[in-house]
């Protein structure tokens, strides 16, 4: 049994959209998704507008995290915005999630980050209390507003 | 009476460190302000963690907006996140702070960006007005999680 964390590369695309395809399943959000492997293409390797982490495991693709670099004002520091973590099913409960997050929160150290974020659904309680034991605090003050490009 | 937008330079920082810290003491977080001149340098201008947009009104700096891309897994498309937005006391009222946002969204048509991003403090009802009449949405679903530097 082994588990690498790698950078996901170009011939990654249909790996990467399968799992972001799960992912939107299991979050109840599959009519949100719009991704196509032209789009990634472009945007994660053309222009690198993110960057994603693939979780093998015994040489299989079963999971990724996808981040980009944020910014404090007030700490006038770089962060870490944890866009998307997921675990195929099958394996979860070995570890891997908790080895992703590891490398981001090193990635993090070793770029003098500030902080690491990420959102989570409400509902998702397994999850947030796993992110309280790492110490994790929710922004209880802050709204999120977000304008949809039909707004634009 | 002229207002002006543009980008900032490595001559903006004093300007820029000044706006930062009259925002945290609107935002009642001064305490929570690390920024210095040297960080700013090192992590806006040597690395472009993020870009900033000043406003000038009669041709003196009285606000600016910072902002970086982010990335949606789902509609694979970058997005803006509008990390802050300021305006002086004084130059209130005068739509500096929208022709700021009109701007922002002018780089996300450019960029072909999904969607504008930002937060709101929960008590600022005249900002969450006027977000809201803008057409965007608060994400009521989802919790900010953060990990302080401390905790990594």
């Amino acid at each position: 049994m082994s588990l690498y964390i790698r950078e996901a590369e170009k011939k990654d695309i249909p790996v990467i959209l399968a799992l972001i395809k799960e992912l939107a399943h299991f979050e109840k959000l599959s009519n949100e998704v719009f991704a196509t492997e032209e789009l990634l293409a472009h945007n994660l390797f053309e222009h690198q507008y993110a960057k994603i982490l693939i979780a093998e495991y015994n040489n299989v693709p079963v999971g990724q995290a996808l981040y980009f670099f944020n910014f404090s004002t007030f700490l006038s520091k770089p962060g870490i915005y944890l866009e998307d973590i997921y675990i195929k099913p099958d394996y979860r409960g070995k570890g891997i999630g908790k080895a992703l997050l590891k490398k981001i929160i090193e990635i993090a150290k070793e770029k003098k980050c500030g902080r690491v974020e990420w959102s989570v659904l409400k509902w998702n309680k397994s999850a947030i209390d796993f992110y309280l034991s790492l110490g994790a605090k929710p922004l209880e003050d802050w709204s999120i507003f977000r304008l949809k490009q039909e707004h634009f």
